[in-house]
């Protein structure tokens, strides 16, 4: 339904049904009155605009006769549905494919309503996987972009596998990790995301199926479902993916490939120990198994450095690595990259130019930028000092206020507290109380159906201050349910 | 077969045959030696690094431990392939699904040479669709960087839409069009090759067929492809697609929709004429045709401006109205923006955010910048300057060089000449015979099969001096064929 603060201006010389004619047209060809938006009645618009009844009727047969509106047999008018509208109308997402042993489909419903809510003034985020705004590194940024502004500098399209210099400078930070990886073994991508959608379009089949951590980063589950893959949920225990399952579990299906979180998972912040890599590269040697290797969070170790990527014992050249500057320097700047087998590489740059033809060469340069002087290494010592502020402040609060309601254990890096509710307490219901309270939280069941007692807290995002207030109102309204 | 200029540095501590391991290595897991590639006899191999045959074997029995080398029956070692290979090998584009009245499939063996080509040292590009890097505007984009060095910025996760500043800049702009588009209806893209990847992805369906202008734009060709479409190409005269062939066509077939360039066309250079244009909107409502309108080059104009865009005529919201940043400021920037019905312009914003979450945040503050400081419109009259006196001196040349030979019409914008060769020159000689002799030609039979006497010329991409050696190359290779 309609409804209006505008006015015809009467000084105008232009009559009033156009402008009213004028008015409402603008308001369908931008979009906001949608195809099947209902008009009022011709009395109400005469209210509404203070006009005579015969001016909103020349308007809206002015419009109808435009092809704009139309009128239905019971006399009411609508806005039009436009060629397009039909195929907008087809399903994206295959949910349907979502597979994991005893489970249902996931709730995408609660993933939109947090994406909504994260835009309401004032809700604390306790659950958002980014860092604040007041941790990402804005005076250094400034720094980069005034030293790049006397650069020469190259407008014209990238190379197919992104900035050689910014490759380069990757190959170097990776080389110090244990991976040898040439520039031309590396594929710079529009985030780590984009490089999941470029597995996906390009290496996966439809109808065969990822082995994932139970639970996994929830938008590579929706990548993964949209190629029309079936997930296989591994379990973890805290030195990560239980790999002996993993063997037993391939011995009946043929799964296509795993996709890992190895070093400060999303979302339970685990590391996966030294022993449990070794054991899962040697799986994947003896039984062929690809694997993606997602390492986003590695940068963010705030204890020590995790143990060395898979890719680093990798021999066999099974392991394709991603990484990222989203975690640590900046998710504006959308720059990810892949490394792994030169063939594989070779594809996908191929595919990544058929989509868009490679990332910003702008952002590529500041990345290299970054790289390449010291402001990545010493903004990172910077980072992890807040970060350690902030998780320390977390544990306090917790310990605090979630004792005897809640169990967790706090990470050795990264954002992510996971938290499992004590039996009796329902996340959902928990989820729905926070809302109206202005906190948002992550629910474990978007990440995995069989989470549902599990909340996923991040200390990167919120204030200090919305930090103490949110958990301080989580363990209240998690009381008054136990009390109910 | 491997051949080296590698040898062992007898100087170090570390023996030969670890050293020799430790470069198969390398080789291999860059990617260079790939999977499958022989490696010569251990007679050879001792020959070529300068030890003892025994030395080899070492090196190589512990390569094939780590089951990075294999040997075979017939007594050869090879580098292993990698379990991502047989993944990767899947084909991705649908070639097969090309179809074209009485045609066969479009040599991509061409376009791929031609994209190796560019990268010969000193070969004339003259048919390359991209500005010349001395036109590219580096000074002023220095002026943007540094201003924005100053600024306050986000380096956050953007909008799913995008930048609301350059939303309302390119609303602004779009206005002086004659489109009405609100911020909310308009959808940053990477690129109008990643809004026609998003179109496809999200709107077309598999069997379904789209319309096109034939010659049409390579690059959307592929992608209408890869997403399981038909083409359907229509035939062109000078007032750009010829209307009337589409009603009558349309009685027969169901086409789901109609991709056209009507401004500048890529390759023909045509401009679609105002009753043409007038004629394609008219038949668009009467049969619910939904149109894609790619005006990537509308601001190149160099004569006078074209016709309002279709979608300014647009009232019952039929047409995705494409733009982009690259062909007059910097391809560099991946910066494009699609404006159309809001219901639609939020699917595809959900498809991109599931995709790669979004263009860089820095490409959109430039893009922002250039448009709301006098920048684009100070470059865009020098730009056309430029390009006026490129056209010139081409014309001028292919009247000197090509009169008898050919026959052309100078475009009033764009980038574009295109060139129809007299009945027997072959143009695939001629491609062929021009790139022996360092002159690199864009034949028309990549954009249409039954295009095959034609060139793409550009008057952008090569220098005055190397355009004049094209084009009088050009016209002695004609020569001598006619001759032969
Ligand atoms: C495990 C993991 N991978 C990838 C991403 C996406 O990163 P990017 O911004 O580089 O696309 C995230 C962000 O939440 C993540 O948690
Ligand atoms: C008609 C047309 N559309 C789109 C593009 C691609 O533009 P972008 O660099 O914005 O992806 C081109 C570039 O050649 C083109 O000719």
């Amino acid at each position: 339904m309609i409804r209006s603060d505008w006015q015809p201006d009467r000084a105008s010389p232009e009559p009033l049904h156009r402008q009213i004619e004028h008015y409402f047209k603008q308001k369908m060809t931008s979009g906001e009155w949608g195809p099947g938006t209902r008009i009022p009645a011709q009395r109400q618009l005469a209210d509404m605009f203070n006009v005579n009844r015969s001016t909103i009727v020349s308007a809206l047969d002015e419009l109808v006769a435009q092809g704009l509106l139309e009128g239905n047999a019971g006399g009411g008018t609508r806005v039009v549905s436009t060629s397009w509208d039909a195929l907008a109308a087809k399903p994206m997402l295959n949910w349907n494919n979502y597979i994991h042993a005893g489970s249902q489909q996931p709730n995408s419903q609660i993933v939109q309503t947090i994406n909504q809510a994260e835009f309401h003034p004032g809700i604390i985020r306790l659950g958002t996987g980014e860092l604040s705004p007041d941790l990402l590194p804005v005076r250094r940024m400034q720094a980069v972009l005034a030293k790049l502004s006397t650069r020469a500098m190259t407008l014209g399209y990238e190379e197919a596998k992104g900035s050689m210099r910014l490759r380069e400078a990757l190959s170097d930070r990776m080389r110090g990790l244990g991976i040898e990886a040439s520039p031309s073994s590396i594929l710079i991508v529009s985030g780590a995301l984009q490089a999941l959608q470029l597995i996906s379009i390009g290496l996966l089949e439809a109808g065969s199926s990822v082995i994932v951590e139970a639970p996994s980063y929830l938008n590579s589950l929706h990548l993964f479902q949209t190629a029309g893959v079936q997930l296989n949920g591994l379990p973890m225990d805290e030195q990560g993916v239980i790999v002996k399952d993993l063997a037993r579990r391939r011995q009946s299906s043929r799964d296509s490939l795993m996709y890992t979180i190895p070093s400060f998972h999303n979302p339970t912040g685990i590391v996966m120990s030294e022993a449990r890599r070794r054991e899962l590269i040697a799986l994947s040697e003896r039984e062929r198994l690809p694997i993606i290797e997602d390492d986003v969070y590695r940068d963010l170790w705030l204890d020590e450095p995790p143990p060395p990527p898979l890719k680093a014992r990798d021999a066999a050249g099974n392991v394709l690595y991603v990484g990222s500057f989203s975690k640590s320097v900046s998710p504006g700047l959308r720059i990810g990259w892949i490394t792994g087998p030169k063939t594989v590489i070779d594809r996908l740059a191929d595919i990544k130019m058929q989509t868009d033809y490679g990332s910003s060469s702008f952002s590529q340069s500041i990345a290299a930028e970054w790289l390449t002087s010291s402001q990545y290494d010493d903004h990172m010592t910077e980072l992890r000092a807040a970060l350690r502020a902030r998780r320390a402040h977390m544990h306090a609060l917790l310990d605090r206020h979630l004792t005897g309601l809640a169990e967790w254990r706090m990470p050795t890096g990264g954002f992510y507290v996971w938290l499992r509710l004590n039996t009796g307490i329902s996340a959902t219901r928990l989820f729905q109380d926070a809302l109206r309270h202005g906190i948002l939280l992550n629910p474990g069941g978007i990440y995995d159906r069989t989470m549902g007692s599990f909340l996923r807290l991040s200390y990167a995002y919120a204030s200090h201050a919305e930090l103490a207030d949110g958990i301080a109102g989580l363990a209240s309204l998690i009381r008054s349910q136990v009390k109910a």
